[in-house]
């Protein structure tokens, strides 16, 4: 990846370059860069303008009047729901929280320095094991496990970070939002007003970005007609890489350098710019503009600031912005604020990909329903490049 | 999927019709069909002329000629290796074939009725816990584990088929190929000479086929520079779908009501047909003729009948093959004979596609080295349909 582009979670949906070659028969387009592969009703995105739309809702206004419940069950069934609808929703959220034991002895038999990326995809995958539903394909089966993912998925996560650690896994209150009851889980103490505002925002900047690379990685699972777990155990392996939801760790190991070094961090960034070294966190390959994500992000992050008294963290990442546009006129993404939110929560840097996977779980079971109402296998072709005509010779001959 | 199609285990390659039209500044092709997303020295398909080439060898001469383990070595490599090299490779895999107890406890946690794929997918993910080179990306890890995959895949399969019936695993021997180790690990005995070959050339010609959706699932997950047990995992997510790898087990259903029912099988497709009922294992996305690895399966599953003076199950196949040649001028595919060649052997129709995964750990493993080699991201746009402009309302409001 190009500098300017480093620490971005999400690939091009913008088409910059048009590498689309006729090739006999075929279309041809590397990375299928520039390819409508499929016609969607979940999320708009306007790179140019840095607009972000879920089900015709401006995440700005998403983020301010919505909870991430509410969001998810909008990304669901395309529609807000009403008191009841959402009570209903987090009764069942509530209901489907608790995790079979046996899922935490896996958590509990991982080595500690196992990726949680890592846990959270094998958990993911042996949840199926105990869901006798996992491979009924009807559509009320697959919405009821995309609720079941997203009430499971936390307490697998939270459970996993205390136990590599040496800690027992905390069981959920059993009354609070997904924010409130993961906050929770994983600290063991209930968190405060702004912790719990600021992360269930998080939660719904992260929830749905189009068609990225893991969740189309879960689309094309799901067009072979597999099941909800296939899918989203395979979403979490593409959210894995660095070059999608892995970014973020690069963003918090560079802060903390920052951090440590004492230095002014204006200067830092520029000595790091004049001696050609990436800086994490800066610029989209979507958003040509200011990421919204990012816009709403840095309030929060000021917020909860003042609320816990402690100005410093947020003065340096301030600091470190505010350079990046002046020196070389690039804003910083959702990664850079949220590694920034996840750190002043006190959370491990290596869960932030799985927090994101958390939220995320909403976009990518909307995408399967949505795949499965008129379902189309999804496979591309390879053009062969390669030796022809060859004889296996016998094995002393060769 | 059209009758003519029903049991096919692979998509499309062929461009039998053109959905691909210009919108706004990009193509759209939906399903990717008649999309080249990228170059391969892998494989080349001729489904006019029924042509499966793995790296310039033609199948016929791989099955005759080759073993497994040459197969997978040419799959890797490009090339096939010498005696030293293969043995380097046979002493590689009886090192890495026994799987960490703590996978035999996962295997064991499973419940019996846990889909054997499933437990599979889960097995694969957790293998990474356990492999201190999990997340190096260097072409040499890679490499090693590749094989390590393609030598612990096996263990795994063979330990659960056991398990789940209340069997001890059987620890491999650590002198045969992979074909004669699975079976006896899975059986506890070992497996007679035909029984070897046969199973050994099913593993040939179901290591690798193009860019399949697993395969390309598998190529999306590793593009983000993910790790190969997120895209292994993924990809036998992918196979675990009825319209991909899941589609052997309709066959012996199938062919087990016929056998069950003592009618004449002729006349039992014939009825079928009239009742405009699926005959499953017949026709191929892909192969518009004979599909070259059904001609090859039969004529060994007509030598492993008669070796074993068992000719009832293969007449039986035959039949209902030439009924269906005759009467709709369909050939049966690989997924018919490799049913019928399980069947025979003595395996549970649940494990066949845990077998094709098995196989095609080979060819994912190798797209994968390939992929890495120039990585691209791999990620299509969607093109939004759903609502604009609109505005949360208070949730009483709603």
């Amino acid at each position: 990846m190009a500098e300017q582009r480093s620490g971005s979670t999400e690939a091009a949906s913008n088409v910059r370059e048009r590498p689309i070659v006729e090739s006999g028969s075929a279309v041809k387009a590397r990375g299928l860069e520039g390819v409508i592969a499929l016609e969607s009703e979940i999320c708009f995105i306007d790179g140019q303008a840095g607009v972000l739309v879920y089900r015709g809702y401006d995440i700005h206004d998403l983020a301010e009047n919505t909870c991430f419940e509410e969001t998810a069950y909008l990304l669901w069934n395309g529609r807000l729901p009403n008191h009841a609808e959402l009570d209903d929703l987090n009764e069942t959220l509530r209901r489907e929280r608790p995790v079979p034991e046996r899922i935490i002895d896996l958590l509990r038999a991982a080595p500690a320095d196992a990726s949680p990326t890592a846990v959270l995809r094998t958990a993911t995958s042996a949840l199926a094991h105990f869901d006798p539903e996992a491979d009924d394909m009807s559509p009320e089966s697959n919405y009821r496990k995309s609720v079941r993912l997203q009430a499971k998925i936390p307490t697998v996560i939270a459970a996993h970070g205390r136990l590599r650690k040496g800690q027992e896994p905390v069981a959920p209150l059993q009354e609070g939002s997904i924010a409130h009851e993961f906050l929770y889980m994983l600290n063991g103490e209930q968190p405060g007003r702004a912790a719990e505002r600021t992360f269930d925002a998080c939660l719904v900047l992260h929830a749905e970005h189009g068609l990225n690379a893991s969740t189309f990685a879960g689309r094309v699972i799901g067009s072979t007609l597999s099941d909800i777990y296939s899918a989203v155990t395979g979403a979490i392996g593409a959210l894995k890489g660095p070059l999608h939801g892995g970014a973020n760790i690069g963003v918090i190991r560079m802060l903390l350098e920052i951090n440590k070094s004492g230095l002014d961090p204006a200067e830092h960034v520029k000595d790091k710019l004049s001696r050609k070294e990436r800086v994490m966190g800066f610029g989209h390959r979507v958003y040509k503009t200011l990421d919204p994500r990012a816009a709403i992000l840095r309030e929060m992050m000021e917020e909860l600031s003042e609320e816990r008294g402690e100005r410093a963290w947020y003065d340096m990442t301030a600091k470190i912005v505010d350079t990046m546009e002046g020196e070389k006129g690039l804003y910083a993404n959702v990664d850079f604020f949220s590694a920034s939110v996840y750190y002043m929560l006190g959370i491990d840097p290596d869960l932030y990909t799985p927090i994101f996977a958390l939220s995320r779980t909403a976009g990518w079971t909307a995408h399967l329903l949505e795949q499965w109402t008129e379902n189309r296998l999804i496979r591309p072709r390879a053009e062969y490049v390669g030796p022809r005509g060859l004889k296996v010779p016998h094995i002393q001959d060769r």
